[in-house]
């Protein structure tokens, strides 16, 4: 931390912040400057909160240093750490985790047929929403439980581990009977009690990334995650908020090797909603692969044009065979290979 | 709705789409381009969902024209919603509400003394957080109910109505045992259930907008409100996320007669968290006040530089009360008086 | 400027930042902290530049402390710079300055009709522009020094001071030939060389604010100007790139607070470009004001349903003529007048 | 065009917009909806003007419905325009283009050493700035014509062909005699006098997006170029502004597989400018080019930590050597190429 007085500051305000450190067990180091004096603190293992001299008089700004976070970051932790599902699927340590499934579930039927045409292109998770989060009341709001049914079921038939969204603590818990990896979407990513309460839920989260939310802030709602009991957190960049009406959003790709030069957990993208244009999905899952990511979670359909929701950025099925037949063609050409297949194999 | 073709469209596509809106009980007007078809909907009398045609073959985009939002519209009712408190507060209809208190409640002796203050200055209703989303486990998070309860005594002693932040339903609930006005963060305007809860709960709702949120989509918010049974929604303008560190929001004052023409609820700034910056504070109360905003919630405290959070944008109590009359002077230079007087008595 | 090490710098890493920090005739002074050590630097008169230390082996980041402008800086020069045009209007120092006028000027007709209803109302400065930036090559470009002629014969018809907008040097010299004030405008914020050549052309010079760029870097575009030799500079907030299509840009109104505590420049607000709206013009021009800006400029049109451009965020005369009167009385509430009126004699 | 009428609309205001279509040799089609009326305009073979109609009343909106750009969409030229330079570099068309050098030219021996680890890692274009658009007044602003000369020495000695940027139409016309392609930078990409002047220099021009323009924005300012009679433009997405601090820009990689598939015109990407930072180049480079960008502009210098400027984004060589070697990868997972390279070679 370090405490930038105005320049105009007397030495008496500059005494009273020192002395203000001082009561915090830590230790003052001014720094005389041209126009202004800065005063640095020595002594902390953690954090400093600016919030005590913000408020005091003669200061003119407190700058972090030390980041926020402890327990997501590498410094705590060098090493990956690696998320391993039921079907053997492993997120993070090198493989690239590919995810897919519709929007929502809609029948029994529909989400058999996705299963069925996502495990034969080589993905080994199935991603299906129960618990639909829509900007509109009179939107299509999801199947609830009996939706979560259908998708256990139809991993299990097509040996995948699943994935489905809780969007409140009750729905969490009962997404966590029935699926392999809770999902917090984007506009939950601040649910700070949803975030603590999925520590003890028994289950790896998937954490996506806030509209408007910086790396920090989104590796401090892993945080409190981790900090609750739970360690097996994903990330997931999904796209934040832009002013060019031609994307949904703006998949920010450069967040993927920043986040993962901070934090050891996985790093995944989510071109669907990142892009929400069925044109971009795949050459944006090959970008995301590129740029390091450690799996993907892509929208698909059997009959996009008969969605209940998002069909603008499902892909078909075919089209999902191809996306993943690209991404292990880049993955392969640097090294890497898809979760459940090994390189030699392909 | 309006469905644009895409330029290589067959016949064969747009006699689909045609079709497709035929079966929803609709009417298809093709209207022939220099480069492409555009297909006209007639015949609904609400917002037709997208979702069904943008995922057609043929089809490039699909333009709604309607606005997707009912009970907050100024259509739907053309008179302000006045939001009456027990204390004889009138939020909407002309007067200007000011709400003012610390950021989190901290002890009896603090919110006694920041109601003493607040009530002189001539504001009539006490705020101060007793649940606090804060980005970082590690700070602080409130008193919790014990913070409600002291709140509520603060507020009595003084004659002032209440509003306290609630994060999930049960705590809502707890809220609304205590205080006179429910709100909902900038970062759960998005927590649908919590929404949904809310329409039962008995009290006023103080909705405050996403920092990447379209006026469209807080308003969507409210409707889940009002469709849940409470009618009684103040919208509350908090600033959206920007990219300049100067300040900590953009407090978007424009969004305040854009949504007042769009609904008939009242519409509240919030300059505190929408500029983060004490100095900034009282030019924007005015700003936000000739703007046409019903009242204005500022953070207020009787010692900023000993405040656990927020310290930086609270208001000392001589500066709170300064602002509270600047206030009151562009309010009547513009026909309109604070809340709780009348400018006769003035 | 201080200098953050990364947590696994090498004491020799330190000492060669020290030694680099010498080497520029400055003082080094290590903080040692918990995880890493900073590095404050002190000697300096002016902001250090970063570059030299950012490429050091070791540095996490260089974190600058004192701002990186002088001329238009408050601490350079305390009181207010106020510009004073040839029909006595000064901008600056407390009174507001209201500019009208058309977006493009079109006409002898229409430019004297537009220069009658804006002096009527009480205005004192003229804006037509004659050179338009537009977005595509095939949109109406202006008349060019024609338009400039014209502008100018209707500015003294109506003894109004006039303002119109330059693109590159060329067309500054012939803009400072006909008009009082050269506009810059946001797309040209950046053009390095323009704001050069705007230092010897003799005229004062209103620089819009760049959509995409922070105060600091709309108050570096002002420091070229000054550093090239004239001091006659108003700043004008006009709106940066938001995400809401609901408004054509975000007027940041707390920019104005925010940049006057920091310059001595005057500051006007563009409620026009800033909303794109013609009914969120009044409540916004109301509100620059009472946030403390030093004047507005409003697109006004005789016949804004005919305008060539900008028809949909021109006033009709008789809502120009409200605007004045309302921001007046603004003013008048908060103890200032419009330029070119006297309080007393209101 | 569309336009919609406000639902307070009379019957006579729809007259009026319909009389004005028709006055400009176009048909109305009025769609009367459940709660208002829209009117679809059909006959116009480009781009219907909104202005016009905006300013009429009883009008809500006009939303555009056909593109605004004409000579650089792909449905004016389906095929892909392919720049080729004189040492026989392609630019679009499918292979991989790489272009690195340092961002400022600093001297003889540093562009050349430059020039020769750029062509021994297989790029093929030199970057280097002679001109240099920098924010502070007080920055180090390039060495001017004598930085072209070494530039154009360096690139003749290693068969790289050449690229720098220009600042205004002076300085483009020095440009492009020394360099063989010549860039507007993000900040000028709306200096449309600038691209008029380059429709005639008889160089290649390399368009930078502004970092807060739409995609369409973009493609308008390059048809300036084109309509001004020069077609060989590529296109360069080098970030957008964003709100975390923890990138210099957001590069938004989806604009690339967007933008072509509107255009034919190739389209690179700065991973350099779009992140700036150095542990973030190679990922976005991979990424850039697994979505389909047609080259790379890389900064890289001989002695990052001695750079002028932007020192702090720069590679250093071998990190550039390796950065091609790992594009080359997934270049050719792809089946593409580097530029001057034929698979079947490598």
């Amino acid at each position: 931390m370090l405490i930038v007085m105005k320049s105009d500051a007397t030495p008496a305000q500059v005494d009273e912040v020192c002395r203000q450190i001082e009561l915090l067990g830590l230790r003052p180091v001014p720094i005389p400057g041209g126009g202004r004096t800065a005063i640095g603190i020595t002594g902390n293992d953690r954090a400093v909160d600016p919030g005590p001299f913000v408020g005091l008089e003669g200061v003119r700004d407190a700058i972090p240093v030390s980041a926020p976070y402890k327990l997501v970051s590498r410094e705590w932790r060098p090493n990956d750490t690696v998320v391993t599902l039921p079907n053997g699927t492993r997120i993070g340590g090198g493989a690239v985790c590919v995810m897919g499934g519709p929007c929502s579930i809609e029948s029994d039927a529909q989400i058999h047929a996705a299963a069925a045409f996502v495990a034969e292109a080589g993905a080994t998770v199935l991603r299906g929403g129960a618990f639909k989060p829509r900007t509109s009341p009179y939107a299509f709001q999801g199947l609830g439980e009996e939706g979560l049914r259908m998708l256990r079921e139809a991993g299990r038939a097509h040996d995948l581990a699943t994935v489905s969204e809780a969007m409140d603590i009750a729905g969490a818990e009962l997404v966590a009977e029935y699926v392999d990896i809770v999902q917090v979407g984007a506009r939950n990513m601040h649910s700070f009690g949803l975030l603590r309460a999925l520590g003890s839920i028994g289950k790896p989260i998937l954490l996506k990334r806030g509209p408007a939310s910086t790396i920090e802030e989104w590796l401090l709602a892993a945080e409190y995650i981790l900090d609750a009991g739970n360690s097996e957190v994903i990330l997931c960049e999904r796209g934040i908020r832009g002013f060019d009406p031609a994307t949904r959003n703006v998949l920010d790709l450069a967040a993927i090797p920043v986040a993962k030069s901070l934090t050891h957990l996985p790093v995944i993208a989510d071109p669907s909603h990142g892009t929400g244009r069925r044109d971009a999905i795949l050459p944006m899952s090959r970008a995301a692969v590129a740029a390091g990511a450690d799996g993907l979670i892509i929208e698909a359909h059997p009959h996009p044009d008969q969605a209940r929701s998002d069909g603008k950025q499902s892909l078909y099925p075919a089209q999902f065979h191809q996306a993943v037949l690209e991404v292990r063609q880049v993955a392969r050409a640097l090294g890497r290979d898809l979760a459940g297949e090994a390189v030699n194999a392909g």
